[in-house]
């Protein structure tokens, strides 16, 4: 599986590409920018999803549906989130095909159905649910409304990256009511917790939280908050956002409630995503240059089983054998695989699972069946041991934790050495360029020095970061006084 | 809640629309014929995914996401596929909005950014999936390919109702690829099993399973298999539908494998689908005047209990009591709301939960405290009993079993009543229009009377039913010869 396949030192953009088409993840589609995401990272993506929609209904929410479609009207109705997404949008115009009288096995678009005012494809849903909850809310026994939706997106990019960035992606959007600024701004930073909890503990990919500045913020919101992760090639990765939107929907769609003393107030809301991109997270932040590393907690496939074997009577010896094993891991909830196809090898089927990142592999031959024993070998230190099968069910478990666990150590030991501070220009330019990785520094706080940083040295400022130190300090471009670093880094 | 609700006697129709709306399963939005599935809709087809989605991992298939779009010469390919949905397709041509030049508040599409081929938003996804199939397929060890995809798709309808027909829906569609004819068909044949399955045991909804006839097959398919159920208004609904798609889309998109003799064939591929028209079909075959019924196994609420309280010292007594209730049903996997709002009254929370649909509405007073008891109301017979809390939990599974086989008898007993014979023309045209329901006649086989008698009558056929007994008649319409009975039926 890992020949021809680009190590990251040697190039590390070409090392993803290739690890996401080669672990059959994604792939390319004949569409411009769409991805098809196959079945093994699908599985991925569905534990994802099964995680966050249980922490989103712990938390209060219900899932609901609205159009793919968002009228023009009602597109362009919050003028800075329609100014934020017109250049990234894709529009229907037309809603029937018809023969090509000019070549009869072709179809061409039929000018007599042409849609009197055009449909955008969704690029986000605050329009078109704004106009919704129009509807909805009358009175402040209405509030609050915490609703969200798994979906599918589409925005434009002309770059595009296989789960990075998509034309096409799959996310889920949360869109909140609220009767008070107070109580909404509670939500976003509560959903905002969900994210860093679900990130850390599931993808073990640890996360700054903090909140971006006017220039990186979401088009329509007030205030946009944010997780950010570290990949290896030192560039960061916005792994999620929530925003609180202030009264700037309810103003645009005329969303007003009732008080309990009977007065009309706008409402306030908020928006949290995150999409198919934690993949990409997920992909970039354990991943080696033998394959996928994937954490037990989102492995499709936990544990594979590989027989060692000469003749079928021996196979249906161990089979019997593996059988019993695998009860014992499924009892205690561990997806398993027993691959006893005979059209492979062992070793290819080895080199498979350890390029597909499963957590434990575990081999059974006729020594093993002797005495008593079976290869167990983990992914993420390509450790090997011999064990007794006793209790294996009970080891293995144990070493899944232990795996998860260790990820997320290495990832935070990672992002430890590549977290530094600069005090001065200098630092600064050779930090980002050379060492690369979070780099925190004094900002004066106007958008000027921020754009004049980013187009020096490509860095932007990730976030400031959330109960963040206050301390004095100058402004590494300006030199103009600043209370507090902030968090700067080149990015995907 | 039942106020101003129309009966179904009056306008059955209207009833309908009525309860999808007032009971919050969906509602109309500003998108022409697409939906807003609100919270309570979407938990039952949540319910519905999640049954479905087990008993497509139980037969061995995999989750998958393929692209929304779908490029114009990739659609038109399979031309049989092609010519059957090219008058209903969403049409996107161009990727950008600009602002008006003459009023920069407004956008307009950007005339520069037209694509140079035309994208068409998916109305069933065999193109796009056969496109992609061409590069996993080379040997006969690629096969079969097991593939299940949850997705939106888009048919733009002229007339539309909620959940039974709307421009854009939700669904899944499963699509395989398999090495031989046979396989393909036992496929087919599995999965329309499954669908049988889901729709009786949890829909508690009876459906026939059939054929259908060539005018009424999928546009591509060589044989199109189908379950139909019966509504109360005596018209059918097409439930779902699996196809056996034979060489077609192997052949339009150039899909071949190699067999273990080195020969070059094209791959049989099947596809199969059931969307959010399901909820349709849930909500008519029990809902009555009163409301929604829903069978408990698909019921987002399937107990909501409501104290009767004075003060608030009787309502923390009560609400301790419960708290022990509410347990005992949950550890039994039963999903319980305990409405203890003070905004409304026990009166206007039973007529609430009645026109909702919750299987099972307990309620507890001060009376009960003393004398232990509970009282226990069943939506489906609206019958009442006082019962001892000793054991509650073990009683209300019991009565919840008790309610989903009820609901299945019923519909079973209701579809017996309205599925009768026609030996002859007039008999066929009084029942069709007076009796309604299923009739099972003979026919000749061709087009041609099966489109005259739609044309006369309304009625189509709305399969051949599985395992048909064979008989020697005489078609009802033409006298020629016939060797079964098929099923005749208006339909939704």
């Amino acid at each position: 599986m890992a020949k021809n396949f680009t190590s990251r030192e040697k190039d590390y953009s070409q090392w993803y590409n290739e690890l996401v088409v080669k672990a059959d993840l994604a792939d390319h589609s004949a569409v411009r920018g769409c991805m098809v995401i196959k079945p093994y990272g699908y599985a991925s993506w569905e534990k994802m999803q099964a995680q966050l929609d249980k922490m989103f209904k712990e938390t209060g929410h219900q899932n609901a549906y609205f159009p793919l479609f968002v009228p023009k009207s009602l597109f362009e109705a919050e003028e800075k989130n329609a100014e934020g997404f017109a250049k990234e949008c894709a529009v229907v115009t037309h809603y029937r095909l018809k023969t090509d009288p000019e070549n009869p096995a072709k179809l061409i678009v039929d000018p007599n159905a042409k849609l009197e005012e055009e449909l955008i494809v969704r690029p986000t849903s605050e329009a078109i649910i704004w106009n919704t909850y129009k509807g909805w809310i009358q009175s402040y026994r209405d509030l609050p409304i915490l609703v969200n939706q798994w979906a599918n997106v589409v925005r434009w990019e002309m770059r595009t990256r296989l789960f990075l960035r998509t034309a096409e992606f799959l996310w889920q959007e949360g869109h909140t009511a609220h009767a008070t600024k107070t109580e909404a701004i509670e939500e976003t930073e509560k959903m905002l917790d969900v994210y860093a909890e679900f990130a850390e503990t599931y993808m073990a990919m640890p996360v700054l939280k903090g909140i971006k500045t006017a220039s990186e913020r979401f088009a329509g919101a007030d205030e946009t908050y944010c997780i950010e992760a570290l990949m290896q090639d030192g560039k960061a990765l916005q792994a999620g956002t929530s925003h609180f939107l202030g009264q700037n929907f309810a103003k645009a769609f005329d969303v007003k409630y009732a008080t309990k003393e009977g007065k009309q107030e706008h409402v306030w809301a908020t928006s949290w995503g995150v999409s198919t991109r934690l993949m990409g997270g997920l992909i970039m932040t354990h991943s080696d240059d033998d394959g996928l590393v994937l954490p037990p907690n989102l492995a499709p496939i936990q544990v594979a089983i590989v027989p060692i074997y000469k003749g079928e009577e021996q196979l249906a010896q161990i089979s019997e054998q593996v059988a019993v094993i695998k009860t014992e891991l499924e009892a205690k909830g561990i997806s398993v695989k027993y691959d006893d196809r005979d059209t492979h090898k062992p070793g290819f089927k080895f080199a498979e699972y350890e390029f597909k990142g499963v957590p434990v592999r575990l081999a059974i031959g006729p020594r093993d069946m002797e005495n008593g024993t079976i290869e167990v070998a983990r992914r993420d230190t390509k450790e090997k041991e011999i064990l007794q099968q006793q209790d294996i069910a009970g080891k293995i478990e144990h070493l899944l934790e232990n795996i998860q666990n260790n990820l997320f150590q290495k990832a935070i030991d990672f992002r430890e050495d590549l977290t530094n501070k600069a005090d001065n220009w200098e630092e600064f330019k050779n930090l980002i360029e050379n060492k690369t990785g979070f780099v925190e520094a004094h900002w004066d706080g106007t958008a000027e020095t921020e754009e004049k940083i980013k187009q020096e040295t490509k860095a932007t400022i990730r976030c400031i970061p959330l109960n963040n130190k206050l301390e004095e300090g100058k402004c590494v471009y300006s030199g103009n006084p600043s209370t507090q670093r902030v968090v700067f880094a080149k990015s995907y």
